[in-house]
């Protein structure tokens, strides 16, 4: 394994001490939940935005807490759903009067551990809800849903409740806006390479020289189908396609375009796959209105891209512009 | 190989080409010189800043092109320096009364094309000057140079002169600032793995399972030595070390810290490599004032990251700190 590890079972803790140490006016990291939160949260006048998931999706979502997106993330360890004890802790250590979200990927583990949490937060007082994101497109059931999978699109739903909350939106409303973006969100991805999980030390499946997975999961679930080698533009072609059809997407309407990488991805090659988009979107009269190349939802060090198309209204357009301030925008 | 390429040969264009798509209100692409530019350079009332070099190492340089950092980039084919011609097309465009700064890693074929062009600008009575960054600590002369190569440093070189620059300095004043920064500017990068440049289709060069190489050049140039696989703590202990001592850095220093992802490594990783540096600093005295983790300067697909440390003073401080608006940018 070829990777910047010491003890396996220490990587999340070490990264996550990495990220406190970077944003020591910002963020703090609590050990004994292994969480990362905001300094100043809570904050009594505005709703409080949590997510929490697996590990190895960085920078979803520990590099996302701050000013206009998250006021904490909980992870699990990589590929772990975190534990229900510690959603629940770090719910509780962000309740605000004006009540608390959980945003989750649906995967069936973070569902279980967040559904106890919210129950067990209820029954201490505290106002919360919890909002699914399930965005990816390429499977309906997969190894570890039921119903679709929740993957990059998630980025949009944080940063669309942030900025609402930011505004000072109550909780019914905030949720209104993360529902109704989640709603015009699609997302499709696919692998060149499989991913190493660190404490397995080996690649997590098989993938052959000349082959990709056309749909796969962000945790290397398989996709819609094992496909040979192929041009880029073939490649983005045909995970445009089954997003634009999806929704569908159609002539006249105005999108936010992602294409993020999957960890081992440099990002001239996602902005090679993001020309050829912008244009095959433009030639179905659809208009690209906000941009988004790099990483935002990663598989560890998989090579490989996803697509998101949103749909934009006035309303989502102006939460997507609203500022934020997060540990990864280091400029 | 496994990247998102259509024709190898046209590799850097279709990127330029996904670059202006996703920038279309600041930047634009000239395909005949191959270049990336501010819509609204040349401003008259400011020095512009040009950065060119094989391409290749992204975001550098032809995403950090923007307001408060380089008015055009122009690069060359993937590890390949730009045509002479090309970097003085650059110069003419964005020519400025105030004059025009050529930032140039320091390699023999980036110094002879931009050094040609300096000649040939200031014969068509344009105010020239050239900046060689040479911030790497591994070697001396390399494969590819005489004296030290310039790499990932050259981020904070390019930031600082662009907030002078934006500030309304002179061009003497930009090349003091600039000469300075580069001169308490020091990295050292390793490699996990080789890159796959497109047009080869495979590994630049070999490094065994369980190797390392220390000291590793941004185009997959010998480091120092050839290593066994180790811990990360081990690993970004070796790197500090060897930057530290070199100015040196000292007790009561206080530091911005880079840690720089080469391409194939994912920022959790990066994290984990901060936390130890960062640690380690403060164990020898020495504070980190600005935290930088991420990929500034890369080399393709190469798994690996590089460590920089600039000595910061009141001035270099807030130039750092000035505001930036970039393609990269993207929350």
């Amino acid at each position: 394994m070829k990777k910047f590890v010491n003890d396996p079972k220490q990587f999340v803790p070490e990264m996550l001490q990495g990220i406190a140490l970077a944003n020591p006016d910002t963020l703090k990291y609590v050990p004994d939940y292994n969480l990362i939160m905001r300094s100043d949260a809570p904050n009594a006048n505005k709703v409080s935005i949590v997510q929490g998931s697996g590990s190895g999706h960085e920078p979803a979502h520990v590099m996302v807490v701050g000013k206009g997106m998250l006021d904490a993330a909980c992870p699990g360890d990589v590929f772990a759903a975190p534990p229900m004890d510690y959603v629940l802790e770090t719910t509780k250590l962000v309740a605000s009067p004006k009540g608390v979200l959980l945003l989750v990927n649906n995967y069936t583990g973070d569902r279980m551990a967040f559904e106890m949490a919210q129950e067990m937060a209820e029954a201490e007082d505290i106002k919360v809800r919890t909002l699914f994101i399930d965005d990816d497109v390429s499977v309906q059931n997969s190894t570890y849903t039921v119903g679709r999978r929740g993957v990059a699109g998630n980025f949009f739903v944080m940063k669309a409740v942030g900025a609402a909350a930011e505004e000072g939106a109550d909780l019914d409303e905030v949720v209104r806006i993360g529902e109704k973006v989640n709603s015009v969100t699609r997302t499709m991805g696919m692998a060149l390479t499989a991913c190493t999980p660190p404490a397995k030390g080996s690649p997590l499946f098989e993938l052959g020289d000349d082959e990709i997975e056309m749909g796969v999961g962000i945790h290397g679930e398989p996709g819609r189908r094992r496909a040979k080698m192929k041009p880029a533009n073939d490649i983005i072609d045909e995970m445009l396609e089954a997003v634009v059809t999806d929704l569908p997407y159609e002539s006249g309407d105005r999108v936010a375009l992602m294409i993020n990488g999957l960890g081992g991805t440099p990002i001239s090659e996602l902005y090679l796959l993001y020309g050829r988009a912008h244009r095959q979107l433009a030639d179905k009269g659809i208009t690209v209105g906000r941009s988004y190349v790099g990483e935002y939802c990663t598989s560890l060090d998989m090579a490989g891209a996803s697509i998101t198309l949103v749909k934009l209204d006035e309303e989502i357009e102006r939460l997507l512009a609203a500022p934020a301030e997060i540990a990864i925008r280091t400029f």
